[in-house]
């Protein structure tokens, strides 16, 4: 058995861990996990997975968990360019620290103004107070100026001249809100170039066919009662 | 110019980042920066570190924030042993999926456990009602059970037969808690025998010099007003 790689397009951490395997040729099954279809619940999956959270890593019987743990399974086990993670000291420390630094930052950020402007409401069925919106989208506002001001500075990339893991990480990130329908490069031309660059350097089609669902996610159709109930505290758990 | 370290050992990346450095007899130069005092929030540290957080490594004019990526940087940079993060692909992944889940999880119960119970109330003056520390502690017993279950299990370390970075940043983390008076270890025998592992690996001394400051944070003296003013939203910002 070769590769497996348990995913939801839904979920940006998938999205990364997807475009960097299609974009390096790297064969894997897919299997999918529906999570608005509560599939991640499953008895099944909890086998796979106690946490029930995508993505997972199969490989033969080793299981991984963690995006980030897995795309840099991924660089080592098969042969990656160099500028995904490069071998250079200083530039691997600038990838490494754009990847620690975004799980409390734009990762959070982006999950609650997806999941306040558009899954909670419309999926969910739970209203969302206009004031928490509010807030939730100006945290997320003063994030992307770190962002640009402490990452992507004036390189091409955020570690660099090169596209790297950190770069990948942070654009299914920010899909996740444009997914959501904020103007996240509107006025931010400098990070609107960036996108440009790194959908450019992942090719187009293969970004769109990894962003086809996020950017469908407002028309969700509303969750069966019985998953909603199932849901709720994880969701709520995920995105506090 | 050699290794610089702009360290508070209040701070349990800080505590990592400390003893990783001294364990492995990494020449460096000790930056203390008093976070009671609001130091980080000079403007000579804003130049050295805009986000004003800690740890900060400078080796010449190359400077590192977080913690996870200088703890790489130093593992890259410097000999250390291998068990540290190993080389074999399987355990240094395992090592990546820990420094990878306890930012959302450990590093975040732990915080919140130090400041709900104690910094607030004492340092800042600030009471937190006994519903919303009870909460913080029910989760931070959760995560515990994660650690227990998922990533310790039956092994001596959370990643193997060695100690790696992973029980080094989650070691420092739990003595957060600690800190604060938790009774995290009781009722909790795999994880208290783990813990005199760990303690043992590192060397007493060094583990005990380096939670002396974290194990008198109940006896904080109230913090001077105009700081207090500065600290409270990144405070809260931090913890939320
Ligand atoms: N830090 C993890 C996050 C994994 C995660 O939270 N996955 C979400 C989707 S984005 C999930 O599976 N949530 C389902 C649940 O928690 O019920 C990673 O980067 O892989
Ligand atoms: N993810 C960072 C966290 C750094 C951090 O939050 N440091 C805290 C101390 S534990 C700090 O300096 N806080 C001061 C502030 O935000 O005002 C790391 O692991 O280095």
């Amino acid at each position: 058995m070769g590769l497996e790689l348990y995913l939801d397009l839904l979920s940006q951490p998938c999205r990364a861990v997807y475009i960097f395997a299609k974009k390096n040729s790297i064969p894997f099954e897919l299997r999918t996990v529906d999570l608005r279809k509560g599939q991640h619940l499953s008895d099944a999956f909890a086998q796979i997975s106690p946490l029930q959270k995508v993505p997972v890593l199969k490989d033969g019987d080793f299981t991984l968990t963690e995006s980030v743990a897995i795309l840099l399974y991924m660089t080592r086990k098969y042969k990656v360019p160099d500028h995904w993670y490069p071998q250079d000291l200083q530039a691997r420390a600038r990838v490494d620290e754009y990847l620690a630094w975004q799980h409390m930052a734009l990762r959070r950020n982006c999950l609650r103004a997806l999941w306040h402007k558009v899954m909670l409401p419309v999926f969910l069925g739970e209203p969302v107070s206009p004031e928490m919106l509010a807030a939730t989208l100006a945290e997320l506002d003063v994030t992307l100026q770190v962002l640009e001001d402490k990452f992507l500075q004036d390189k091409a990339f955020l570690a660099g001249p090169h596209v790297s893991l950190a770069d990948l990480v942070a654009i299914t990130e920010l899909m996740h809100p444009v997914g959501a329908g904020c103007q996240v490069f509107e006025g931010r031309p400098k990070l609107a170039v960036w996108r440009q660059r790194v959908e450019a350097a992942v090719g187009e089609v293969l970004f769109q066919e990894a962003h086809e669902v996020i950017l469908k996610a407002k028309h969700s159709q509303p969750a069966d009662p019985t998953i909603k109930q199932k849901m709720m505290s994880r969701v709520l758990a995920m995105i506090q």
